[in-house]
């Protein structure tokens, strides 16, 4: 059995997956979360991280205040939770696709070829 | 010190946030990732996962093939990097948020007033 | 002159945007109008709208009652407004734009190729 | 009868909507073109938009060249198409709805009180 003194941190998205797969079942909310309708609330989630920076200069929201970073926070946890809902139902490990994205980003773009240019890696082919 | 045999599935999301830093540094990338452009590029990347389920009915959106699977895994791997990468940025546990807000709807939609029901929790008070 | 009793819904986008130029000039909000903003702002308008639909099934999206149709319709405007500013900065003209993708779209989705299937157009090459 | 010489930007959006309609009905599309699917593909559009700008400065979002410019008034279209598309289905009149919503932002937003100011109007309550 599992402690409970152990912080969520400490142990993982799988344990995240595992809590929100039985917050959807304790409310009968399986028949609402369909793929399609988790990436549609993934989205307007992710949109408001974006409406908190809409007016900002880039500068400005490199400096968020406390107030602020803790309002983005909640946007980013929302973000969060639906991504982990997302990739538990089509049976994706987040951390393990990450990792391979990675290495193809990395062969993609080389860093001796791209340094210090935004141009996408389509346009040095 | 951390051997390189651990899949990072089991390392988790700190060493994750770890390599994008690197990732970025060694392009001189930092200047285009400010919070703000970030949020934009996590913004185009979640459009990317809602791409694949548009014109699907919720049902074929349960019922995805293994080549769509694995194109939608590349796409749930994108958000998840620029999702971490902005939380690293902004020094957020995307963990612990994630628990906090979830401790929060629990509160917010008791699970036997909601029973199946998809009504935002305003709607009850 | 415009008599101002001609309703805008007959004169048109232009006068739209002319008005929505007089209305950033009037609170000095040009400099927070660059199009990457009126970009973030129009896809956290679209989110608005999403929101509305994201957990009704197809067949409720087509039949909203008159409340929630009204409140799409604050949501379609506001991104319509959007829209129509980002247009108006890059000197874009909405409508010939609109004209000249559907020729595209005629032709590459040729009707009696494509009847009843969603699939994209690079499906069938 | 009306002539087809007349160029669209001189008709407007009824005659682009009855376009899409007819465009939809011709390969049986409709029964995919439900206005939940339609805020989907809207969305999709947008960020389209939102990745031409991503990396780019506020300055270079004011400075598009000739080739980009192309390319976004690309995406503007589909974005557009779709938007026209939605409130058709939902029988909404755009530029009433527009208009409609710059008289509630005149009240809102008092040009002399937010002069130069890009706060959220809440907060000035």
């Amino acid at each position: 059995m599992r402690a409970q003194a152990v912080p969520m941190s400490q142990r993982g998205i799988d344990d995240l997956a595992a809590r929100l797969r039985q917050f959807a079942a304790d409310r009968d909310w399986e028949k609402f979360h369909s793929p399609k309708n988790i990436s549609m609330a993934l989205s307007v989630e992710v949109a408001e991280i974006v409406e908190h920076f809409q007016w900002l200069t880039e500068q400005q929201s490199r400096e968020l205040d406390r107030d602020k970073k803790g309002e983005v926070s909640q946007e980013l946890a929302d973000a969060f939770i639906y991504l982990v809902r997302l990739a538990d139902q089509l049976d994706i490990d987040l951390l393990a696709a990450a990792e391979h994205k990675l290495e193809i980003n990395e062969t993609k773009y080389p860093a001796d070829q791209v340094r210090g240019s935004a141009k996408k890696y389509t346009e040095y082919d």
